[in-house]
């Protein structure tokens, strides 16, 4: 039996953080094995949000190397850019004839960043970003998405789209399932409830030792705990939660110890340290050899994009012939 | 010194009809010489408003015969349909990027179409249609579109568009300008202000003379003028204003004996008959030669997508260099 396929995604901001791996990327890891998977770098979603294209093959490369050194494995499932094969385009374009601006307007995730972002006038082909992703799964035919919540209002209009083209057209497309990352989302060094580049609160997957140590030092803790002795609340503290992410074998122990005031916070911090240093240490030994083999990381790239080009050409040639266009 | 390159294109919507002929084709047929025109059969801008497109390729078909056959030049111009070109949906959802959705819903030709069509819900690609326009039109660098002062709005937001492109990422395009045709609208057999397929009032290129009579026969005259001998009021009479498109060499004769009643309607309107088919005889004869020539007309098409998809090739790649995609 075939396996059934999955498309998923990241927009190319360049080096991938903590956050990525736990909230992603371990995910796709573990879905290799039983789905066939696609692994989209969406650099044309960038433009939604940002005209500045200047570094874009770069980061897209950085975050290429960043998915082979997690585990990612470019044999299985192809690793591509979308602006290199046309044929998202074309499906884009087929796909915004059958979706309303309203019911584009309606949809909440576009609305959070329009408000986070405090976009005055909406960009059109921002509205549309759904669409364009409607056309990432469905060219692939992907069956199911791994998302987060705040992803699902997109796979249900992936899911009307490709209802709504069966319906017109003949059946070529599934309905895809969102596959729910169960993740709590990772919270920035900043105590900022999310981890993200431009907030610069991160600890990227390629930060040696000394800068991951440097950078936990600077996390706020609980303000109440000043000097080691002081009893601590975990539940509030920062780096608490990044110890039940990464130390679980630990973790009852320090929350005994930090409420006891045994241990202090420079102490905790340099564990928490460690263990993030401990985790990230093959990954980093893998970004490592693939910065010194940039040729390989090209040619995994060249051949993802021919695998992918392959299946996006048979689903646009079902399309063609079911809408009779050329 | 090369010559300045326009784009000019039509929906396929299957035969033309002589408003096609005095609205556009004649001219095109003049331009033709002093630019170097691309003729776009823009199959995708049908689904902006219709998503049936069992024809589509039938109606592209019949439509190029009857450009070729009004005189357009296949070895001076390339056609081509828009579906077999994917470089216009690439910039196409490039071009969605550089607009609002605030300044897609204040064009007023859309805001007709709305009402026009009593469009409840607009389609997000119907909302876009100018952003695709201006893909087709920049595609090619056209610096000039020959357009009806309806479509005036749509070559603005070209200009907007290919402004903004030039201002972020290094110049590529032209601001293209509108080259007005001064056409006065030929109304329809039913006397509405434009002779519409749709609203099935038409004479088509490929009418024979007998049918064209016929259609003739039946349209509304001067409502005050019964019979031979009444006189009757040529400013309100629809048949007048086709002799005055039509027949410039007798028309103050004719206007002057509708007016003494010495002219009757049935007459006049065989008069106008005629006139209409002897227009239309070479046409019908050209016409007779390529239906019998298929292989040639597709031979036609399939020349003008090779030579169009170079030049847009050539576009695509100055864009991809400037944006440093890929």
């Amino acid at each position: 039996m075939t396996k059934k396929r999955i498309l998923s995604g990241m927009r190319p901001t360049g080096k991938l953080h903590i956050g990525h791996l736990v909230g992603a990327l371990d995910n796709w890891i573990k879905l290799q094995d039983d789905y066939e998977s696609y692994h989209l770098i969406a650099d044309y979603h960038v433009l939604t949000t940002r005209l500045e294209t200047k570094n874009i093959y770069n980061d897209s490369i950085e975050m290429l190397i960043d998915w082979l050194a997690c585990g990612l494995d470019p044999i299985k499932s192809p690793m591509f850019r979308q602006s290199q094969i046309k044929e998202h385009t074309e499906l884009h374009l087929i796909f915004s004839m059958l979706i309303t601006v309203n019911r584009l307007e309606r949809n909440p995730t576009v609305k959070d960043q329009i408000r986070d972002l405090h976009i005055e006038h909406v960009i059109y082909g921002h509205l549309g970003y759904p669409v364009l992703q409607a056309a990432d799964i469905l060219l692939y035919k992907g069956g199911a998405v791994p998302v987060g919540e705040d992803q699902v209002p997109h796979v249900e209009i992936s899911r009307e789209i490709a209802r709504k083209f069966n319906n017109q057209y003949g059946v070529v497309f599934p309905e895809p399932e969102p596959l729910l990352t169960k993740f709590a989302r990772l919270q920035g060094l900043d105590g900022n409830a999310k981890m993200s580049k431009s907030l610069n609160n991160t600890i990227l997957l390629s930060d040696e030792p000394a800068i991951i140590k440097a950078k936990i030092k600077k996390a706020v803790t609980d303000p109440n705990k000043i000097r080691k002795g002081d009893p601590g609340d975990p539940d509030i503290c920062l780096i608490f939660s990044y110890h039940k992410k990464f130390i679980s074998a630990e973790v009852l122990e320090i929350n005994a110890a930090c409420r006891s005031g045994a241990l202090g916070c420079v102490d905790c911090k340099m564990k928490c340290a460690s263990k993030i240093s401990e985790l990230l240490n093959p990954i980093i030994e893998k970004r490592h050899y693939y910065e010194q083999k940039l040729n390989e990381v090209t040619d995994i790239l060249l051949d993802g994009e021919k695998r992918a080009r392959n299946t996006a050409q048979v689903t646009m040639n079902e399309v063609r012939e079911k809408m009779k266009l050329g």
